[in-house]
């Protein structure tokens, strides 16, 4: 029976590896540099703060972690996996960082940008791309009402993307409160904006016959469908407040929200150039914590966002018990690794000495040492007499120069290179 | 009630994240350098690798996960933890490296170097320094059996702390076969020797007089304390293969050994200069696994050990079937960070930007965005009335220099920068 990793989990190769640490290095040097600061949380949580309804459907995914010295007896009284279960692994990095924002809110600046990487685990049903153990990527600014949080974290995800090399990207951008207006002005009760919203998020899928379709199944009767028209027919205004509040139900609070709207995708803009972000009405970002701004990447080499995030003013602060306002971004670093080209790794400074067995351990040690200590990556390798093979694996482990070493070469400035061609 | 994070575990704020991230930095470039290759593997393994017997003691300490969708009847039915578990939180490294290679091996060298950071977990009782999720940080030779592993293994590992600027450490080395030998000089029978070892091992503890005393309560009469009398006075011959076969029990096999101890340490000492490394005859290194070399490195500062390792020869094949030999060292990611000198991150790069509220936001981000792609971290501060409290926060937050802004200041080049005494 072959011996495998645990199912929907994956180990990595050091090839793979690399490539996600230099990843991640980019990442991380174009954050800091914005001034988002890093943090580590730890992977287990308590469950109680896990189950505390911040983290919507991922809660069911959850991994339980089962008490400490569980007996026969606590089993036999037990009824619910809950009551053997005090711990869980995260499922996201928010649920965590609202918890750390709670704990250590003494010791943080009043504006605290937050930069938070790490392992998530979510027992998904493993299929083609869907792991259970991935990586998230997230920014956080917190204790900021005002827009420069929502224009710090675009431009600080754009140059992430910038320095990363991945061309062709769009931010789409919406803002939760323009959908709410929209939904009331058609007439559509408070209580079933939620409903709305998860059929108004299928437009891509079903079309805009299907939402309308599928609104008229879910909702009561009496809403307005004229009103809905102009945003599922794929309305294009541009970033004009007034034309999008138009859109968006027409009253003066829609009018407000896309004013701010406009304001902070100005600011980009007015920094970046134009043409990345789009106004999408029928962006909705799923249920829940979003209170304002809400946006998603995407990318046409993707099927799925590469990242999204938003304002949620109301969740940071539940532990706490006072609001505390916050905007968040996660960039989906899976699917980043995904789409970046796959760069040989091979590099002249990374050198094989080859050496026949037999040979003086001291000596082939030292020429090792020579080129460590100015700045090689050296791998020692025993020669076979397959040469061919031994080279072609050097090759495909990202190694450029090899030299065969004997007793007779002292000093590693003075060896037989051989360079490999890939 | 105060929010904190899981019992035994903890948050890590901005400035110690960026210290622990810089530590091992060095630590992978160095491991990089000298021909280790990264990998990672899932924080999960299937809970029948981990209780395979591999992990000693440290099994017993595994976090256990709750299969997914547990019912009530599952519960019911079930009588011990393990039948509502599959999966375990790993305990270390070196069990997942046994199944990494035995899943992997067809895609990887000959001699494979691995080198394999990331967190553990252990469900022991929370006491002060200890946690219950740690980074561990380790290197394996897997595939080589000559001393050659050995050689590499250790100046790696030296050339890492050199490069920390760990400053008087020593390395305790010693050879398992050594101990078996005098065991069985003595008259140990081979099923007592585990016990004796465990004893020995206390002699830091509990002295010779302990050691002979405790011998004599566990082990069957008969066996000959004489023999251990030199070993338990603290002999010191240094390297020399005869005076060290003559203290542990003067077999030929016994004599092999010594030699293999002492040409590896002398190939590094020839490298590196003597002083470093230390014959320890009563090194034991725990029970189990280690099947030659044994080595443990220390620090004056430190009560516990920096880092450990050895020869593995029989137990990275386990999970494959076939033996293959194993030479690995763990340093001590959490204790390193602990002796290291918390130096300060104050940095030119590291500058603030203060605004006045009200300020033009595209002004303000215009500015950042100059300095972040001149290569500075920016942060931004709203101005507040106590000016003094604002820039002892920024010097805590490691800034050397700000800057007070306004709408006249159009190029970041000509700013009215203060420089920001710690």
């Amino acid at each position: 029976m072959a011996v495998t990793s645990a199912r929907g989990m994956r180990d990595f190769l050091p090839r793979d590896k690399e490539r996600r640490d230099g990843v991640l290095a980019v990442i991380a040097e174009t954050y800091l540099r914005h001034g988002f600061e890093p943090i580590e949380t730890p992977a287990l949580e308590d469950l109680e703060r896990l189950h505390s309804g911040l983290g919507g459907d991922n809660e069911k995914l959850s991994f339980q972690v089962h008490k400490r010295g569980l007996t026969a007896e606590d089993i036999a009284q037990a009824s619910t996996p809950e009551e053997l279960s005090d711990l869980g692994l995260r499922f996201d990095l928010t649920v965590p960082l609202a918890r750390f924002y709670a704990s250590n809110h003494g010791a943080l600046p009043p504006v605290f940008r937050s930069f938070h990487v790490g392992p998530v685990w979510r027992a998904e049903r493993p299929q083609k791309g869907r792991y259970r153990q991935f990586v998230q990527c997230d920014i956080d600014i917190v204790g900021q009402s005002e827009i420069l949080a929502e224009v710090e974290t675009m431009l600080a995800a754009a140059d992430v993307l910038d320095r990363l090399g991945v061309a062709g990207w769009s931010m789409r951008v919406n803002d939760r409160r323009l959908l709410l207006e929209l939904l009331a002005s058609a007439g559509i009760n408070k209580d079933h904006h939620n409903t709305a919203l998860i059929t108004l998020d299928k437009l891509d899928k079903i079309g805009a016959e299907g939402v309308l379709q599928e609104l008229k199944e879910r909702l009561p009767e009496g809403f307005s469908t004229e009103v809905l028209t102009p945003v599922l027919s794929g309305v294009t205004p541009g970033f004009d407040p007034e034309a999008i509040a138009a859109v968006m139900g027409g009253s003066l609070a829609a009018l407000d929200a896309a004013t701010q709207l406009c304001s902070w995708v100005g600011v980009v803009e007015d920094i970046r150039g134009q043409g990345e972000f789009v106004w999408d009405p029928t962006l909705v970002r799923g249920m829940g914590y979003y209170t304002g701004s809400i946006m998603e990447a995407t990318h046409p080499n993707l099927g799925v966002s590469l990242g999204g995030g938003g304002r949620y003013d109301g969740m940071i602060g539940r532990f706490l018990g006072t609001e505390v306002p916050a905007v968040g971004f996660s960039l989906g670093f899976e699917r980043l690794v995904e789409i970046l080209p796959t760069d040989s790794v091979a590099s002249p400074t990374r050198v094989a000495l080859v050496y026949e067995a037999g040979s003086d351990v001291s000596h082939v040690m030292k020429l090792k040492m020579q080129l460590v200590s100015t700045g090689h990556t050296v791998r020692l390798v025993a020669g076979t007499k397959n040469r061919r093979a031994l080279y072609e694996r050097l090759v495909v482990d990202g190694f450029s120069r090899a030299a065969e070493v004997d007793d007779s070469h002292l000093d590693a400035e003075h060896l037989p290179w051989r360079e490999l061609d890939a």
